[in-house]
Order: structure tokens, then C-alpha cells, then sequence
């Protein structure tokens, strides 16, 4: 079997070991097992089943960087994550599986790095065990991308606060068991924020509808509503107050996980469309061979090697803790940006099939759109960069 | 209340005349009063009820140019149907319109100027009547910008032609009853086409399901299928071998109808999103004060206004029957490219919201995508462009 | 000789009549005997010769909206100042002449939309004859698009005032002979400006060197110094304070001078890259018939015909006084963002020979990157749209 | 003194180790000891002093892959070259510096790696020592990307070749003693090109007038013109027949070399638009806080940043023989494409001082437009591409 290009490019990468590569086989696996015969009932549904998680868990994909003494697989090589999210992102199967990516790159850090030693037994084990499943709630109804603008208050009664708000846009929304939310607890914007983990029982919570996105069909993402919910304050994740601190701390890696999928995704997108313009004939040859094709995707193609470039030193950088906020925030925007675009451009060389859904193509541009959005908009990434150089 | 910015522009155009503004406030009145309470469950359902033509008909949007001694409205000023385009384009409230344009700028054109009089008695009535939904089927699984690369055949035999291959995304293909096809009755690749009519009840002639694509959602679109479907010679239209000629006809004003239509939703897409980024707040401010804000808008709307200038010129130009081929081409590739970017370069300005398909940006990012590729892409208007300017 | 496309395209125009047209002869002959000889030495020597300005004025190609009575031409259709603009940047031979075409566009309304009856008559004769040149000196070394930030200071004493400052980037700033100058009389920001015309023979009055430009090589720029510079007070240009207003008022004509001279300059450009492609042969056929070659060269005509439209339209509108600054700001920055594109492209095309500067292409790129500066830079362009839309 | 945020940057680059550093030391020292002085002159002349070269090989900055036997530096790691083209660009005093990178990157090579002992011994001590300046000579009137074309003949008589034709654009052409020449020594489009070394002072050599160029005003470039110059047999560089595969072999390092110069080159731009912008105040604020401007230069940072981790990589590869010619391509246009972005975008952020030459980025924005078409154009580029991609 000739290799393809992209097999070729990623022979002169040296961000991954054997370990990873073997770790992908696993995600591989794993995905054309449980996720590739319930993709499209998925995709109905709005969401992913519960025992996915589990399953998950069990095979090692999920939880992995939870301690081993609560059941996970005790590493803290970013790497892995990053190796699955580009799995994931390049031979997309369903995005159901994004969920389980989120708790890993993004809500689990949480839980390791914030919570005191009572947390960690209470919650660690079982959000390894896929049998809690988590999810992380900034946003609100009123505000996104300002989080001094987070109004849902935590008003401290006793051993809880009692709680009131909205949350929006909430991804795992609808699963979600343990719900890492950022409140007010003080009029300072930034200092009056502390984060709590919402219990999903607890009475006066609720959830809203699955919200009927542009793409993202499988994964679930909600409004969540707090009503006078009772939070033991033991579910206070660091001190009051530190709430800023602990989303700063944390957003860095969601952007970059967001990122590196963005790349990965990319390149499965080029990959698909260059074995499609191969096949597809017009006037008697080829797609592949108009100029204009060949110079599209020689465009796109190194485009995306350049990227991978900087993706790579990122990745690396991260797993050694050099990353800066801006390294992300600029890696973030830059890949997700270009991803949109490259999905526009890849699109337009299927013609009239990239716009029927059962095209991979079609799908990506459903997808595609909102990962220069979540995670922080691009122009929030502009002024994080713009304001490191001193702007 | 204070004038948008739209109305404020639309106040320099002279292409429209009061008896065109008239006829855009009864669209808009059918539109509010038809179209929009069954908006959701058409889109549900993949195509809109076939009464809507019967009432377009009667409230005399469907079928005004045809002559008035079959029932139709006897007009053949194009800017009816730019300015009917227009209003649905620029404030949409389904796609399921967009059958109603497609018959009176796309399909019926053909029953009115390639039929010879017994055609126009048996067909006209019905059609200006809406009894008779119409479709033009050109595109194939295996063909679609190569017209020569056609291969339904249609064989002489007799006082029939017998008809086998198949159509792929044909518009109002669910709902037709009678289909201009473009089909193979020699081996020239141009000269060897002709177009015939084939009425949906003939024995052979079947639909495929109705097609899964991002958007157009209350349109239907649906590969057709040819049997053995014995056509009557008398459904010819034109001479045999003349099919090529018929279609190049009609392209021209295909073209323009779909620039018109780009054109004017992007006006839409932009006031919408004016509005939007007015009410929004982030950081204790309007997100419309924020410069970039200011500066993206200001662009799209600028790109939009000279888009205006050109696409008005050419409206005008085509009713009095001046519009060269390349101008058609030209608007239909600039337009479309320019609606494209804008939805994207819009929804971004509404940060999570307009991933939301309750936000109309999002379904225009589902809809527009496909304006770049039907009706001829992008790629094959700019070949025609480039080969008017002689290279 | 077969019609070039742009001579095509021509004829769709609706905005000229055959007055215009017929000066646009003049313009073209005059360039032809006139500035072709010697372009050349007027580049080297970095201005051009006074005697132009006189040839000019006597052939009627500057001063024509200078009333009878003054000797000028007395028209006050913008047109021909359009079709004038148009030949010269379609067609360069030396920017040498620019220096007219900014006097009739530019300085020249000030003198008569500002000037009393005594001012008129001691100026406009010798405007009209071309033996008084004229500049328009806003900009300092330390403001330029903040108008409000102008210090040069004139100072009321007696009959006259006293002025201190300087200017910088003054078009025609070596052979100018009257210099209405925007000077500060009062402390608010922009009702303390005024309007003095300073003669340059004026004792403290000194003009710093030529300055050394990327391009425009025969159009003098330079630095123009007041020191203790007494001007009469008769010179005044309307009323103490009223210089903001009178700004306000002319800079619209001003940029849509400039918008019509980069569309059309773009037109050029284009026009003599086809040819260029079509001649010069690689890999055994013309560059032109590379599909990359043909799409370039399509897009870039398709987007100056749209642009023309605009051009043309806001041309006939500003005939007609109806053009707003929103609409000539939006104009002026999106035909010289167009243009800047524009020439950068070609450019390409022309391989090694777009950088010698024996090929216009190469000079075009010289003269190209001011026009999205001056006049009002494409932000400040933005921030008036972008107002003017309630942003 | 603080840090700029390129060196800041530049701290997380790995590719250069400890004695790089030091040698572009070397290199800053010499640009400012002997470059810096006569920076000007060698402008307005249009080509270095020759003794530049052998001041260049004095100080260890040319000759240095010279094996040392021949009174070279004896490297061959060409880390030492891409760091003094870094150095140059970033810090560009004089682009007449280039002729000497030019001779390190691009044409020694092709004294080290196809000549035989005896060349070697003739030639490489009077390289090596900068008294015999070097050029390469491929392109010619009639053919540039099109290598097959090459018509220059050189036909064998005796001991000689008998070479007639001209070459154009080549660099150092005016300074030139040994020009590396293609010569089409049989038919054949490939097989029938060789490489002839040939000496200026040859009877019937000659060079045209230094060409006037929009940039690179300290840079010499010329025609050339043989006519039946007689070449001995023995400065055949390789066999007869084998100069396109020398030209192949060496294209690679001429195309990176202009790449990583490129790359440079944009950082040192965006590093001195940060300076000017925040310096440089509009509205009573420095033009450095207006948001458009800080996303700009976010924008164009990140660009940078990310093409930066791309070609540290390249040269990390070609320094161990790892860069394939497919990805010299890509990183030659898309550092280049960039950089012509990216010159044209700082530009605007000075106003009318950018368009001064006294400002650097004027002259950077001269300098930076040929990069996109020497060396091979982006055209070429993306086909070399999109080839290897099976397109
Ligand atoms: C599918 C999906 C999943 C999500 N998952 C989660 C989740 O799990 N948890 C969670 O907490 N959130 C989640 N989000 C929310 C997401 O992070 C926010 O939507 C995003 O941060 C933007 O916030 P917003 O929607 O309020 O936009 P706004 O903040 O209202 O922004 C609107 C526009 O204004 C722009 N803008 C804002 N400030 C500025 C400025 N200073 N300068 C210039 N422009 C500016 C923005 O860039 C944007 O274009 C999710 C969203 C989606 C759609
Ligand atoms: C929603 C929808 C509605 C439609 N409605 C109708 C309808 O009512 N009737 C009908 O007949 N058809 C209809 N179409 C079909 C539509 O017109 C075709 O899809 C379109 O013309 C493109 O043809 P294709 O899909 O076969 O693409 P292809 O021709 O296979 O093109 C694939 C890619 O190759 C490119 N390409 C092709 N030739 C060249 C070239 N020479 N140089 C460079 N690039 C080239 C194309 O631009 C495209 O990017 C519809 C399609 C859709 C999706
Ligand atoms: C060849 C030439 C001829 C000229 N002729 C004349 C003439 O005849 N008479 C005359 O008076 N002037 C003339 N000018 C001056 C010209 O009009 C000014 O250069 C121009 O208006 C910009 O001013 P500036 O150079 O001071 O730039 P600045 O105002 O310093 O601007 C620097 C940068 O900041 C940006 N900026 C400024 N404000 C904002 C904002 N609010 N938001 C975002 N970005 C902003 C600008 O867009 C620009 O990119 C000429 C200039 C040149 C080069
Ligand atoms: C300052 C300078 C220094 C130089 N130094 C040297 C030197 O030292 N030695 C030397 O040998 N040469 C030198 N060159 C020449 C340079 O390498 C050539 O100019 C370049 O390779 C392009 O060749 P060309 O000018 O003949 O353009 P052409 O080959 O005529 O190309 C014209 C246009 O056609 C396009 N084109 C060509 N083929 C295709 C295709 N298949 N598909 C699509 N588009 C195509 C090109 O991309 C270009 O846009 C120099 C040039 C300059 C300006």
C-alpha cells in the first residue's frame, strides 16, 4: 500500500515516542469498536451513551492522567492527550468522542490540580472510572469571553453556598455528573470568582434542552440552571476567591488541546480531499490535475506542515511545562483559523457532494466552525498575544 | 423609527421602480403570511407542502412571466423576479422559497422559450397555476460542471424516446412533476444533447430519497432515476441536438438570479449582525464599539455596497436583455465567494450564539455554502471569465 | 485592431458623455506631447518643470472649473475631473502629472468654495493660467490622520497672522506658490482650526528638501517650515475656526479623486498584464493559458468591473452633490486596497521582469502603496463607515 | 534593557548551538564595521566594493564550507550559513551584503560539490579568499521558470566549448569573475543542459548595464552576453549532459537559504513596526493601542512565530542532509509569500513614513517583492508541490 502524503510528512516528526504511537493504536481501536457502529444513533440522539465513558476508562483512553492510587493511568505526559485528540481529529468518526477528549484535556486537570486530598478521594476515583463524568461551565447567557462578567452567585450559608445562575454552552452538559463552575462569591471581577463543583443531583439544579447546534451532533451540549442549589463548601475547588487564578491556570491547555486537534483535523481534511479530487473525473481527467486544484492543496498542504511545525514545539513545550498562555492563545487561534478556512477550500473541490452530510467533508464544515469560538475567540486570542508583545 | 443602514443605502439605487416595490411587499406578505408559520415543519420534513405553489401562483409570484392566455402574469421584466429574490434572500424565513425562485427564474424560461405552441397549451397553464411543479435535472452522478460529460440517453424509437441513466441533486426533485432533463441522443459531446420533458408519472421514472445536506433544509434535492422511461418526441424541446444551445440559453440568467440572491442575503446577513453586535455586551460594552467590531463591519458592508452597485447593473442590464454570459458568470462567482466569507467572518461576531441554529447566522453559514457550487462553481465561472478575456 | 477586454468592458459605462470622452482625448494628447518627452528627466530631478502647469491651463486641462470670469474653464461637472483622473492612471506615462490633476481635484476647490469675492479675484487668475501652482498642507511631522492634533499655530497680530510650524508630505510642496495651510488659531481641537493661504514668497516661509519616496518619483513632496511667517489676514479662508468645516467639506471629493485614479489605475494594470502573459511564453505556451494565470487574471478583471459600477456610480452621484464622506471614505479605501492587491499580483506575472523598472508594473508597484495612506489612511477610512453605521 | 519579544522568543529555538551565536556576532560586527559605512554609496553606485568579498573572507564570513586545504573555514554545517542570512535580514544595514550570502549559499556549492580536484585546486583558494567573486547564471531573456528552455549553446571544439547566448538577472553579475553558466549542450530538453564554468575576462564576454531594479539597489544584477566566448573543456563542472541534475541538486539550499532569510527578514519588520507604533502617537494615544493595530501585529507575531518553528526544522534537516526538494519549495513560497504580506501590512502602520525611504520598512517593502519569484517563483513552487503530492 503506497503511503499517503500525510504518512510521509509525519515521518520527520519527533514529538512522539513509541509509547504514543502505540497509545494511538489504541484510541484507534477503540473508536472503530464502540465508536463507529453507534456514530450515527449518536448523532440522532444529541449525545453520547454513559457506558462510552466507561468503556473508555476501562481501555485506559479516559482518565489517564488520574494518579494510579485512584484508578488512572498515572501519567502526566501531555502527549498522550495530544496524540489522541489528533486520532480523534484526523479520522473522525463521531464526535461523540470529544467528550471523553474534553474531561481529559480539560475538566480533569481540575480535579488534579485544584482539590485537596479529600476531593481527590472523593471524586478521582470514579471520574476514572468513567462512572462520573464531568464538565467544565464558564459561560453564561450574558457573557462569554469576559469572565469578570460571570454573575451566577455562591452565597455562603453555613458549610454551603447557595447557588444561583445560568450556565450556557455547556459541552457534556447533558451527562455530565460533576460540573466544575466558576460563581461569584465576592464584587471584585476578578478576585470575587472561586470555583465549586456542582453535584448533578443536587436539588435545584437543573438542565436545559440539548441545544440544536450547526454541527457537533453527538455531543451534548446544554444550558445549565442553579436555583437555590445547596454546594457543600467541601466541593470549593481551592480557596475562595482563586477562581481567576484557576481558569488561567487551566485555559492554556484547553487551547492547546483545541489546537492540535484544529491541526490534526486539518490534515484528515486535506488527506480526504486529495484522494477524492484523485478519483473524481471532469472534462475527462482527473480533479486532481487542473492547476488550480494542485495549487489549492499544495497551498493547503503546506499550510497545515507549517502548522504542524508549531504545533509539534508546542506539544513538546507543554509537556515539559514551558508552554506561556500566549504560545496558546496564538496556536489556538491560528490553527482554528486556518482549519475553517481549509474546510471552505477542501469543500469547494467536491462540488455538489460537499454539501451532502454523508460526505466527511460536509460534516467538517459543520463542525469546523465553532473551534475558532470555544476555548476563547480568536480576537480574545489576538488580545492575549497582542498585549505580550506590549501592545 | 430610526432607518437601518440597509434602507439608507438602498436609497441610492434606481434600478427598481415603484411597481417592483410594490411587488416585494406582496413577497413579503406571503412570505409572513405562508411561508413562515410552516417554516419549522417544512425543514423537518425536507421539502414544503405542494399547495405553496398553488397559492404563490394565485397570489401572483409564481409564474408572473408567463403569458397571461395561460394564467400567468405576462410580465418579462427580470427585475420581478430580482426584486422577489431579493426580499426572500435578504430577510429569510425558509428556504422553502427557494423552489418558487428556482421555477420562475431558472426552470420556467425554458417551458416559455423553447416550446412551440402545442408545448405552451399542454404545460403553461398548469405551471402559472402551480399545479405543475417543474424542475431541470443537468447534473449526474458522474458529471456535473462537464455538461459534455453526459450520459442519460435517450434513444428515438418510434414517436418516444426511451430514456435510462440517472440525476443527482436536482432541485424541487421530490416535488416535480415535470422535469426538463438533459439528455444524450448523440455522440457529440455538445451537439450530441437535447432537453426533454419528462412528466413524473411516466412508468420507469423514479426518485431517489430526498438528500441529507448541510443546509437548504425545506428544499428538497433528490436524485432521479431513468428506466426505460418512454418520453413522447413531442416533450422535445427545441430541435434534437439543440439541448447544449438550450442550456446556455438559460445559464445566463441561472447565474444572475443566484448573484442577486447572494448579493442581497449578505446585505441581510450583515444588518442582522449589526443589530446583534449592538445589544451584545462584553467587558461593560457594546461588542459593536470594539474596533475590530467596527472595522469588520465596515468592510463587509462596504464589499456589499460595491457588490450592489455591480449586481444592480447587471439586474438592469438583463431586463433589457444585455447581460453577456461572462458578466453572469462574473457576478454569480463574486457574489457567492463574497456571501460566503461574510456569514463566516458574521457568525464569528456572535461568539457562541452563532453556532445556535435558533440564530438565523447559523443556519446562513448552513445555507451559503453551497451558492459557490451550484449553478456552475466558482472554478468553472472563472473559466469562463478568463476565456472571454481571451485567455 | 480587435478591442481590448477593458475596451469592452467600456462600453457598458453609463457615466460619461461624449464631452467627457472628447477631453479624455485632450488629456491623452496632452500626455503624449507633453509629459512623454520628458518623464524621464522629471523623475530624475524628482518634480516637474513649472511650464507644465502653464501648458496645462492653456490646453485647458487644469483650472477648468475656475469660473469664465477668472479665465478658467467654468464647468462644474466632476466628470471631466473623473475621466481626466481615469486617463492618467490607466494609461501613465509620468506621474508628473499628478500634480495637476490634485490641483483641479483637490486645492482648487478650496479657492472657490472658500474664498470672498477679493480673494477670488486676486487668486483665481492666476490658478486658472497656471502660473500660481497650488498645495493643500494639513499633515505635520507629528499629526496626520488626527487632524485635531495640528499645531502649527498662527497667531492674530494686527492685520495679519503670525505663523509657526510645519508641514510635511506636501504634494506639489517644491513648485507650490499658494499653500492653503490648516493652521491652529484657537485651542479646541477642531474649532480652532483655520484656513490661511500662505505665498510662499513669504518671508520665514521655507520648504525643507524633496523628500525620497518609494515611488512617485515626479510628483515633489517635501517639508514646509514657518517661522514668524507674517500672512496677511485677508488671506483667511472663510471664517476664523471654521478650517475643521472647511476640511470636512472638500475631503470627500478629494477621496473620491483618489478612488477614481486607483480604480482606473487598477484597470491598467490589468489591461497590461494580459497582454504581458499572452506574449511571454514558459514551459512552451503563453503564461497565459496556465489555469493559475487565467483565474488570476479573471478574478482580478471581475473584481474591477465590480468595483467600477461602484466608482462610476458614486462619480454620477458626486456630479449630482449627492455623494456622503461614508460613501467616498468607503470608496477611496476599498479601490486603493484593491489597487495595492492588484499591482502585488501582476506583478507575479511577470516574473523577474515585474522588478525592473523599464516595465510599468514595476513602477506602478512604486506608486501603488501610497494610495491607501494619503488622503486619509484605509483605518481612518474604516472608522468613518464604521460611524457612520452607528458602530 | 528589556527584552524585545523576538528575543524572547527566540529563546525557545533549539536549532543553533553555542558557536552559531558567536558567529553571528562575526557577522554583526562586520556589517557594522564595513557595511554600515558605505551602505549608501554602494546604493547609489548599484554594487559593493570588490573588497568587501575579500574582507568577507578574511573575517571568516565567506568561503567558510571552503575546505580548509584551500583556505577555507572547512564547515559544512549549514547552520553557520542560515544564521548569517538571519543575521542580514533582520538587521539589514545593506542589501549589498546579499552577493556574499549569495556565494556561501547558492554558488559555491557548485564549486565543492561537482568539480574535480583540479578545478578545485584552480578555483576554490581565490573563492576562498574573495578574490574571485562567483555567480550562477540559469535564467535567460526567453526563459526563466522554464530551465528546459535554456538556449545559450556551448558547442565543443577541440579542447573548448564555443558558447553563444545571453543569460539575464544574474546576481553579482557586474562584480562577477567565475560565472557558473547552463549551456545547452545537446537537444534534449534535460539531458542536453551542462554547467560550464566561465571566466570573465574571456574574448567575447561581456555584461549588459546593471539593471534598474525596484529594490535591492546595492545588489548587481545583469545581462550577460557571450558571443563565441571559447570555454576550455576542463571548466566543465560535472559530465556533459549532467546540468540539470547539478541545478536540481543545488535548487534545495538556494531555495531554503532564501526561505530562512524571508522568515528574518518578516521578524525584523514586525520587530521595528512594534517599535514605531508604539512610539509613534494618533489621537493622543500611541497608534500601538488602537486595536486594529494590536491585531495586526498579533497577527503577523504569531504568522512568524509559527513559520519559525517550520523552517528552524528545515534547517535542522538540511543541516543533516534530511530536506527534500518538495520541502525546500514550501518553505521557500511560504516565507516569501509571507514576508511580501507582511512588509505591505507593517507599511501601513506608519502612515506616510512609509512610504519614505529613510525609513527602512520603504525600503523593505523595494527589497522584499522580488523574493516571491527568485529562485524559482511560487508558481514554480506550488507545482514542485503539489507534484509530490501525486496531484
Ligand atoms: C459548542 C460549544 C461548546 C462550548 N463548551 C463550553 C464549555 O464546556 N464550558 C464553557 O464554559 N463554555 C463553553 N462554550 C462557550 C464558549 O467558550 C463561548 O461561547 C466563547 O468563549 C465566546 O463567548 P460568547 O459566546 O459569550 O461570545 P461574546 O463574548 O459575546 O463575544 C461576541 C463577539 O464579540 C467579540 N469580542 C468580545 N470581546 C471582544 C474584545 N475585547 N475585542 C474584540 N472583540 C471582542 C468576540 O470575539 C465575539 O466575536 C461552548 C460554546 C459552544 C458553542
Ligand atoms: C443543493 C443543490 C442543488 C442543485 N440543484 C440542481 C438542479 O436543480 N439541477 C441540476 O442539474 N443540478 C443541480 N445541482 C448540481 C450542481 O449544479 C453541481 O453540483 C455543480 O454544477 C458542480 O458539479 P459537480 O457536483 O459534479 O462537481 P464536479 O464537476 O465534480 O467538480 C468538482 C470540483 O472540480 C472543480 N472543477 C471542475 N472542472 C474544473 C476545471 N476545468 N478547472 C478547475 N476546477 C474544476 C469544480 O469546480 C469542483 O471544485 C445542485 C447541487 C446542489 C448541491
Ligand atoms: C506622497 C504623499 C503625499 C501627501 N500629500 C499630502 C498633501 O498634499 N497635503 C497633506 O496635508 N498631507 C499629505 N500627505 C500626508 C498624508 O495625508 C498622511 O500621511 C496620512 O493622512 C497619514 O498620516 P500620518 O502619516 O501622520 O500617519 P499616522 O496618523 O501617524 O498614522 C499611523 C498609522 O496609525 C493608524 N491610525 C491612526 N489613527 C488610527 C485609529 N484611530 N485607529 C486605527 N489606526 C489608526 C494609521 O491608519 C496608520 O496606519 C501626503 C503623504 C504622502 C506620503
Ligand atoms: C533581482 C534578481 C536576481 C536574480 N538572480 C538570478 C541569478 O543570480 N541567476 C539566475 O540564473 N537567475 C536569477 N534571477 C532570475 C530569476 O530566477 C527568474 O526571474 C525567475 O526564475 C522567474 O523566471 P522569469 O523571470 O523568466 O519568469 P517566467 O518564467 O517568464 O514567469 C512568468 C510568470 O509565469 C509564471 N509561470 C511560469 N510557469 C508557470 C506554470 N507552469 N504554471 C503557472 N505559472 C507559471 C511564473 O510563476 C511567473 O509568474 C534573478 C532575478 C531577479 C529579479
Amino acid at each position: 500500500m503506497p503511503q499517503t502524503s500525510l504518512q510521509a510528512a509525519d515521518r520527520v516528526r519527533t514529538v512522539y515516542e513509541e509509547e504514543h504511537e502505540q497509545f494511538r493504536e489504541m484510541v484507534r481501536d477503540f473508536v472503530e469498536r464502540y465508536a463507529r457502529p453507534n456514530a450515527e444513533r449518536w448523532e440522532a440522539e444529541g449525545k453520547v451513551d454513559r457506558w462510552l465513558f466507561e468503556k473508555a476508562a476501562e481501555t485506559g483512553i479516559l482518565g489517564f492522567t488520574v494518579p494510579e492510587e485512584f484508578g488512572g493511568g498515572g501519567t502526566d505526559d501531555f502527549r498522550f492527550n495530544a496524540v489522541m485528540g489528533e486520532e480523534l481529529a484526523r479520522n473522525p468518526v463521531s464526535d461523540g468522542m470529544a467528550g471523553i477528549a474534553l474531561s481529559n484535556d480539560i475538566v480533569i486537570p481540575y480535579f488534579l490540580e485544584l482539590t485537596d486530598d479529600e476531593q481527590k478521594r472523593r471524586w478521582l476515583p470514579g471520574i476514572a472510572a468513567g462512572t462520573l463524568i464531568t464538565a467544565v461551565a464558564m459561560t453564561e447567557p450574558g457573557t462569554g469571553s469576559d469572565l469578570a462578567g460571570i454573575r451566577t452567585s455562591a452565597v455562603r450559608d453555613g458549610d454551603h453556598y447557595v447557588v444561583n445562575g445560568s450556565k450556557i454552552f455547556i459541552s457534556n452538559g447533558q451527562n455530565a455528573d460533576l460540573v466544575v463552575t466558576a460563581v461569584r462569591t465576592g464584587s471584585d471581577p476578578h478576585k470575587g470568582l472561586s470555583l465549586l463543583v456542582i453535584e448533578a443531583d443536587t436539588p435545584g439544579f437543573s438542565r436545559g434542552r440539548n441545544l440544536d447546534k450547526v454541527g457537533l451532533h453527538a455531543q451534548d451540549t446544554s444550558e445549565l440552571v442553579f436555583e437555590n442549589v445547596r454546594v457543600p463548601a467541601a466541593n470549593l475547588l481551592g480557596a475562595e476567591g482563586q477562581g481567576f487564578l484557576g481558569l488561567m491556570r487551566n485555559l492554556p491547555q484547553e487551547r492547546l488541546s483545541i489546537a492540535a486537534a484544529a491541526a490534526a483535523s486539518s490534515e484528515g481534511v486535506i488527506e480526504r480531499a486529495m484522494t477524492y479530487v484523485k478519483e473524481r473525473q471532469a472534462f475527462g481527467r482527473p480533479v486532481a490535475t487542473f492547476q488550480n486544484t494542485r495549487f489549492e492543496l499544495a497551498d493547503m498542504f503546506t499550510a497545515t506542515q507549517v502548522s504542524r511545525a508549531y504545533i509539534d514545539q508546542c506539544i513538546a513545550r507543554h509537556s515539559r511545562g514551558e508552554l506561556s498562555a500566549e504560545d496558546a492563545a496564538a496556536a489556538k487561534y491560528w490553527t482554528t483559523e486556518q482549519y475553517v478556512q481549509i474546510v471552505n477550500r477542501c469543500l469547494q473541490l467536491y462540488g455538489g457532494y460537499g454539501y451532502m452530510r454523508e460526505y466527511r467533508i460536509a460534516r467538517d464544515y459543520e463542525d469546523a466552525r465553532i473551534t475558532t469560538i470555544y476555548g476563547g475567540t480568536t480576537e480574545i486570542m489576538k488580545e492575549i498575544v497582542g498585549r505580550s508583545l506590549g501592545l
